[in-house]
């Protein structure tokens, strides 16, 4: 162990890949601030299954089998949630990407007690970064409290101040598992609060990349090339959707975040998640006036309200392209 | 009746002054585009009491006691609203503005009767401009469904797409009612739909007078003057709390959209009214993409997207400039 | 008017015909402690338009086309009813029963303007049954304040103390309109409270009329004959679904209690009516204990508890029999 | 091991004790048809430190310092429940009862590690019976749902079919943590099902003691004696609330099912637990019909419906008096 591996931040990233998720991976593999000890898996964007093999695939693609893959809840906390017919990542979560299969297994150990041990083995304070459904992180937290307030921070890719993308009021992490969500990010119930950090839809969507970001990752000789053709179907679907000429990565900015304090600009909040069964199940109500004198309840979040997106385009670009592919490990493209 | 007469449009007011209210009763007034029938008033900013007081009061100050004011609920449809401490209305409605008193008394029939007897005597279709909470529309609906579906169109201001003013989810129009609303916007169960439009706090917010703006009213010789001041300690207000240099006009936007239909931007959508009792009771969940293959359900209402701000601002300014202040009417200002 | 006449309790029946209705109605003409001043009727057990010629054509099976039919709410307050598949009702809500067409006509005036009408030119307090969902008494309260406020009293059949019949947890009439039973029963906003007794599907399945009582139904001269057919359908249809050898008339049960008060033994309660889109959607929440000292919330309603099953069942055979049946309009049957 | 031994049905006990859970933890001491290898404890009725060191005395009492009792939840999985202002069971959970001091200490592992590790090791099937809070049970479930699948049967109090104690729609368990409640009552998502009864309060209601039952306790050699006392109080404390001159024991019908089933009779039901916000929060609403044509949910839960008091009661008397007192481990009782 060299000096400088000393002095990285230790990272889990909780997620369910997904090709922003997949960027978000690869980012934290390319900075050097950080050390990715583990990736733990839920299921979201597609199945547990699926989104395990996923986080392996990437992993072995950046040469880094070594990091364990554990896997987590396969289902919302509580409420099943209601089956998509369709979604923007495709049945296998990828996007029609096919990365090549790793040697790797995933952690017998499971996400939960994953998480768990990391937190006691690792002498500095642990960095969390969730970008899927929060049903693991509230496990962690409701079955290993003391463990979980030894987390140096969280950081959140969830909800939004304002619209949301899976229904006019939820965003699909929150709206996927909000019972989940209103435990982290409302009612945590831990004997010392996490610093939590929320970076919701409204900042995530104001930080996309252009299509002449794309190009540069296509020409790049970085693993961020492999990105290029999936961001691109995104890019095309974003276009006819929402009529917009740009994609989001969203899971990638709040790693950045992690990776680089202080990218996002932040208010502290107050965040109650709404778990009733009515139109808003699974909004963010985000009450940024939560300290001043109007209302009695602290702020529990400190909430994402804006960010540079050139300068945020820039870092992604920059570290994607600077992690070098591996030879052998190329991907291919479904026959879809 | 002369001929011009006969052409301008019918319109009926449904408001609880309210400083932008006022704004609003004094634009129709002012606008030779329509007919201002009668106010309706309802509970909302302040009291029944003082908004129907306050309704008469301006119409004297407008030299028009000859139109009816109808006063109609007192309270939400179904459940109680909680007590807000402190309103940026004041207790009276109008922020410190004291109007000489009214001659006029209230219409005796109440606001439903009123509006149903209106829409039945009127020959051509009834514009309802509604900018106080939706109560009064709701048991029109209930009560007289034949008769409302006549009505030519209903103008609302109500709601967000986005974040809300007294919650983080609820503009509150729609939260002192929220049930009151899901019927107006949700499930009218008209024989026939009323062309709805919806203008939000989030357009609402960007149609905002400036200082400047202020300045040209408080010179100039109508009416519009005598909107300075209050508009003035409301900007006030927002600068304290929002830290903008500006004073939202909210209701005066739907009455501009009645007497000039097209000065907002609309879109479809299907609009779900929160009813719960959670965190986002009285969000507007705005399906902008109902009418995309994705969903079945059906549009309900035209939600406004976007202004002119600048064009709405001259508007206002220069008819509310127009009307001239009758001689004795002049308002005072509270001791307080 | 003789002097009998004037001694008499004025009533107003608010219904959705169906059986039990009838039985109500036809008691109500059979007893001399009332006058029936009118009807009015509501969608619920089937269509308005069904209940409305089934309430006509059930006073003039008792020769009463004198009494008036007004025509209420078509539909719930807020948020429409899901649609049932079947019902114990038939499509025209009395099971099969053809009765006589009437030559009378409804009531201009609508449910809500005739009970106002009735109540202001009624010099004594007039009471009120209401044996259907609750939305035209909740738009009466919400219209007309002051004068629901000079009701003698309110009985209501709805509701329960404990499990529904249209789910676990909700009843018929108030799972039907949740909003217009809580403005009813727990926030009716009005000047002075109404006296009113809520007696809930636990008390009226205990007062049922047992294959005897049909038999004496059957075999009497009166009107009450017309009813043993179709109440034998029920009990039918009790008997397989919930292996009851009985029929419940709940509607009766209610008019019962307004003609003899006392009849249905009562607590005072706090009753909160559940709004929710979740699975208790309809569930009238009782409180029997809101009036000891754990909780400051003060009693809104008289909940009945208890009744004599053998002295109803008396009351309703004594009376339905001994109203006769007027010639040439006996009841024919369906051909279903 | 005897052979004896080998045949006793494995059992584990989640418990919030509390009195009644103590009866219910002496109960399964005494009785020879099942084997206590553990008890878990979560927080209810009094705090998770309270019911830890109130398992652990009781233990003590039976001489059983050898059973493990492992601390589970300290609060409910996603909203706090609202903090009660007095309860039955006092502060400390026993309602005035000293015990004397466990010399045992609480297992390391904790309630959800201790019941995989149970699960695991135990080659007969255990059966899991939780009369607390559903926290522990949810999240055993949500993290081992291989282990949980193998449970031979999980026996619950809680909930009612109708009434609750609570609020009116609720019972404490269920209303202390809803969202458990649902994760194991209504979407348990394992790979297989549990064979799940739920003995409701309306059951545990009709199974009570009478003051001569607690005068044989009284009388007894047994440690049932000792629960004479605190009965007598939870006795005195439901004649002066309720009204009635008996003591309900729901938790150890709970444990009596288990160790001799069939004890309670019980039907299929689909239970679906109410997380909303509003006044039927907590309640289990019990479809009975489930089964039948016309619904299509399939049933999840044996629901208890009816039960044979007095042979409870029998059989509870004799267990409770056959356990012997350890020497020297008598109760105090408390100054208050």
């Amino acid at each position: 162990m060299t000096e400088s591996h000393q002095t990285r931040r230790p990272l889990v990233i909780d997620c369910d890949p997904g090709i922003d998720d997949m960027a978000a991976i690869l980012l934290a593999c390319a900075s050097p601030e950080v050390e990715l000890l583990g990736i733990t898996t839920v299921a979201g964007n597609v199945s547990l299954e699926h989104t395990t093999r996923n986080a392996l695939r990437i992993l072995a693609l950046a040469g880094r089998q070594d990091i364990p893959v554990a896997p987590g809840a396969a289902r919302p906390l509580v409420i099943p949630a209601p089956r998509r017919s369709q979604t923007i990542h495709g049945d296998d979560g990828l996007g029609g990407l096919v990365l090549p299969d790793s040697d790797a297994r995933p952690d017998p150990r499971g996400a939960v007690e994953f998480l768990a041990a990391t937190v006691r083995a690792t002498p500095e304070p642990v960095t969390l970064v969730a970008v899927g459904p929060l049903t693991n992180v509230a496990l962690f937290y409701a079955l290993y409290p003391d463990l979980a307030a030894r987390l140096a921070r969280l950081v959140v890719m969830g909800g939004s101040i304002g619209a949301g993308n899976v229904t006019p009021a939820a965003e699909f992490n929150v709206w996927h598992d909000p019972e989940a969500a209103y435990r982290v990010l409302t009612a945590p119930g831990l004997p010392r609060p996490v610093p939590t950090t929320l970076i919701g839809l409204d900042v995530t969507l104001t930080t996309a990349l252009t299509p002449a970001d794309l190009d540069t990752l296509r020409r790049s000789d970085g693993i961020g090339r492999v990105l290029a053709d999936p961001f691109q179907r995104y890019l095309d679907s974003y276009r006819r959707v929402l009529g917009l000429e740009v994609v989001a990565v969203h899971d990638a900015v709040a790693v950045l975040e992690a990776v680089l304090p202080g990218s996002i600009q932040v208010q502290p909040a107050r965040v109650t998640v709404d778990t009733t069964l009515g139109p808003s199940r699974g909004n963010t109500a985000v009450d940024l006036r939560a300290e001043d004198g109007a209302t009695a309840e602290p702020s529990t979040v400190q909430v994402g309200v804006a960010a540079d997106p050139r300068a945020i385009a820039e870092h992604l670009l920059t570290r994607l392209s600077s992690l070098p592919t591996r030879p052998g490990s190329g991907p291919g493209e479904s026959a879809q």
